[in-house]
């Protein structure tokens, strides 16, 4: 029996592990979950699975779902803030924490976890986006398995699976496109938040919604996959796959690719990363390839997409460099939800702020952290009156 | 350094296992070869590699090759016949055979060499067609390491590397189709040897071609994947897929596909087999997603191309069946290369072989090489004249 800490439970990948950890409650057991502020949800999630914690990060949600618990003799313990995350993915009794939470907010209590032995299930990208080297130098001191719980480095992962690091001659990512996949700049000049937010093939949350349609998704994956896989950045192509069938691919030294194919199911990846290194049985569609007919592939448009190549850029840069990068991303997402900025605004910011800010090339989690607020405080005063 | 005998040195196989010796001079050291009658080329090899052993099956040829080396002080020493493949088969020295053989022939040298505790390299597909249970058990018996050199096999090799056999849903064979892909029986009736040798694909020897474009090779590719993999008949899906790119696939119980991809060429799973479990720098073109474009898969129409369809129900009977198969097959190959049978006769003559003979259920080597001889008679005394 696995204990299991949820950070981040009500979200998407959130609300899908729930969905893995029941139907295999004999492998987990849900010790602790969190969220930002659905306390509806939440108070859901404790009246079926009774963790022993909650954490809330908003005052009026964590005070809601106290008072739940309070009148509806619920035991849960409810805990609040960041400190509540730190407490909850460092307690004794959790072996993995799955930290879904969106943005930087993963960082702190990813890294305690850490630092406390716990397996991580991460799909929380911007963690490794922003600290990848510290995150990796202590999950390898302290023995820690960083387990990929996306589609894209979960397969990844999988063609790993029997062959060595250093026979790898490139990691190829593979990309949907996104809603916009084959227009131009000038198409894009008035697309709308809401068309940003279709996608086509996956369904997802906001924020990974527009960082699709920017490619930014792909970019900060491919930081990620520099990170976690120990590849230079010249050995990681982005292929562009609309089927979204092919979640990534390994090709060896010697020519040979190992590719990893599944239905568009984020439930495969996180079964997968909890229960590494077993496989279970399937709680996803199985591919039919009578009825699939083809699987295309075509180069992705970084012209028109410039977030992805800042991504390389960023990357190959290094040191605070993703950060300045990904705070601002996430600061622009925000605007451009809000409609005060408009789509292709993101690219341009984005270089903007790589421009403004200098790097610091030894970087440690406080100044990441500093870093991070800092080009979010930036981009927001001075876009979000325009 | 690894010492190499191959059973087969001048046919498809065998020349690109030569290449890969070649090219890798370091790792591998040519210890014998073995042709049917292939004098030249023979004596091609000796004065290159200079092995210590050289068979030949055929009078003719084993005289010349001898004279050669009298004449020209090559202390390749010259053996004749199925002794003579035994022989280099199981010399003290040498500690993989290659068999690439074509036929029935590979049966006995490849068993006295397991037997010896050998590891087999085998691209020899009667072998396991027809003796597959005595083969497994053997080689399970002595420790020895069947390792698959055909591009299909290899490649679900390749997929099972870090999973467990015990975690496979299904094996997906993949198929180019051959020449006559998507054509119905009424556009067969009158196809020559000729159309049926072009391979859309592959360069392959006569026999293998043929096969291909009958599916008879992906039968016997089923019957093969059945007992290396110790998968049921059930669990194995034939789908094809024209751009012969994904080499095949595994499914696993969770529902998660890995595929091998790889340029169609020859001496990538045959390195892979001989340097197993490392990988060596690639002798192949490496595949470019960008200019790819698409892979497309259906599936295969064994009501056209019968001999596929045959093959599951021999696997499924078990027994000599497969090897009455093969042996009419085979038969029937020799007969349709020169033209005294017709393309779709193949499968009616394959159908009258599986319903004539009677199948033994406990296999013995000599019943197998029995069988072979009296079915292959058969067909021959009665279709020769046609």
């Amino acid at each position: 029996m696995k204990n299991i800490c949820i950070l981040g439970a009500t979200g998407s990948i959130g609300t899908q592990t729930l969905d893995v950890i029941e139907r295999e409650k004999d492998k987990f057991k849900l010790i602790a979950v969190s969220a930002k502020k659905s306390y509806d949800k939440i108070i859901d999630i404790i009246s079926k699975f009774h963790p022993k914690y909650a954490v809330l990060m908003e005052e009026d949600s964590f005070i809601k779902v106290r008072d739940y618990c309070n009148n509806n003799n619920e035991n849960t313990k409810i805990l609040m803030g960041m400190e509540g995350l730190v407490y909850i993915s460092t307690l004794e009794e959790v072996d993995m924490v799955v930290t879904s939470v969106v943005g930087m907010v993963g960082l702190l209590p990813t890294m305690k976890a850490i630092e406390k032995g716990k397996d991580i299930a991460l799909a929380n990208k911007e963690t490794l986006v922003v600290a990848g080297e510290i995150i990796m130098k202590k999950a390898k001191e302290m023995g820690v398995s960083i387990l990929p719980v996306d589609s894209e480095h979960g397969a990844i992962f999988q063609c790993l699976q029997g062959n060595k690091k250093s026979d790898i001659h490139k990691i190829i990512l593979t990309a949907s496109g996104g809603p916009f996949r084959g227009r131009k700049k000038e198409t894009l000049l008035n697309v709308t938040s809401k068309e940003a937010l279709k996608h086509p093939k996956w369904n997802m949350g906001r924020k990974i919604s527009i960082d699709s349609a920017t490619l930014m998704n792909k970019g900060l994956e491919v930081i990620e996959a520099h990170f976690l896989f120990d590849v230079d950045y010249d050995d990681i192509q982005v292929v562009v796959h609309p089927q979204s069938m092919v979640h990534s691919m390994i090709e060896y030294i010697d020519g040979s690719i190992m590719a990893q194919i599944a239905s568009a199911d984020m439930r495969l990846p996180i079964q997968y990363a909890m229960n590494y290194p077993k496989r279970e049985k399937t709680l996803i569609d199985r591919v039919d390839f009578y009825k699939l007919k083809e699987l295309t592939f075509e180069k992705p448009d970084m012209d028109t997409f410039i977030p992805l190549k800042l991504a390389y850029k960023a990357g190959k840069i290094g040191g605070s460099m993703p950060c300045i990068l990904n705070a601002a991303n996430e600061a622009c997402v925000e605007l451009f939800l809000e409609d005060k900025i408009k789509f292709l605004d993101i690219g341009n910011i984005l270089k903007e702020c790589m421009n403004k800010f200098k790097v610091v090339k030894d970087i440690t989690l406080d100044i990441v952290i500093d870093t991070d607020k800092k080009v979010k405080k930036y981009v927001k005063e001075k876009y979000s009156n325009i």
